[in-house]
């Protein structure tokens, strides 16, 4: 899969789609999934033009976790649950269906996951906001 | 969960239990999974005391991804596949099972995932010692 700069998340990071932001700095944004496998499906991904984890430089190694920590930490109170689960897809034949790396973080069990199709079924919208709202109120400093 | 150093990677870490390696470095260490979801379900952990992806030093951020794209791109090779999916499961409500932060690797779909249930099955150790030798075989330098 090689960068095509229109993909979504793209659009995302220059403004020309909208999404429901949780957080942002420098190199990573983080917003809702809106096809979510569960409440609070959360996204991270870094502001660089790479597809998969294989594409990553090493200079947002450091800020992708530092997010994925920080929004982690606010699903949990949140979503009032200890556990996060975090995957990453890297190419087609792993299910990845947006060509712009992100890392999913999802306040349920994998076994919740298996129950639950990826990318299949949008959510609503008000209700995505919502959670948004909840996730920021809880973001650590 | 607070840090046991009983666990079994605790152990494997210690060489007082035997693992299946593929991948070693001064921070990380990387084996089969001897329960996998799929054929060359690989972990990659770090070497320190950390149980859930909240507790990972910063100074292993660099390391684990590193590690996880080695071992990662040899997946790819061995397995003959561009898919590779990631995932970590941060506490028991996650599915956790084994207290120490661990990233697994799977060269295949999280439609395949779905299908397989987390930590059930013991692998024949032949088989896992098999594809070990393909995983270390197409790792690169």
């Amino acid at each position: 899969m090689s960068y095509d700069d229109q993909n979504i998340f793209a659009k995302i990071l220059r403004n020309e789609l909208p999404c429901i932001k949780v957080y942002e700095d420098e190199l990573t944004l983080s917003f809702m999934d809106i096809m979510p496998q569960c409440d609070g499906h959360t996204l991270v991904i870094p502001k660089v033009s790479a597809v998969t984890l294989f594409d990553l430089p090493e200079e947002y190694y450091q800020a992708c976790f530092q997010t994925m920590k920080k929004v982690g930490e606010a699903l949990k109170i949140a979503f009032s649950t200890e556990g996060i689960m975090m995957f990453q897809l890297s190419g087609e034949q792993a299910g990845q269906t947006v060509p712009h790396l992100h890392f999913h973080l999802l306040p349920t069990s994998i076994v919740t996951l298996r129950t639950k199709k990826h990318a299949a079924v949008m959510e609503d919208q008000e209700k995505l906001n919502t959670f948004a709202k909840k996730i920021i109120a809880a973001m650590p400093a």
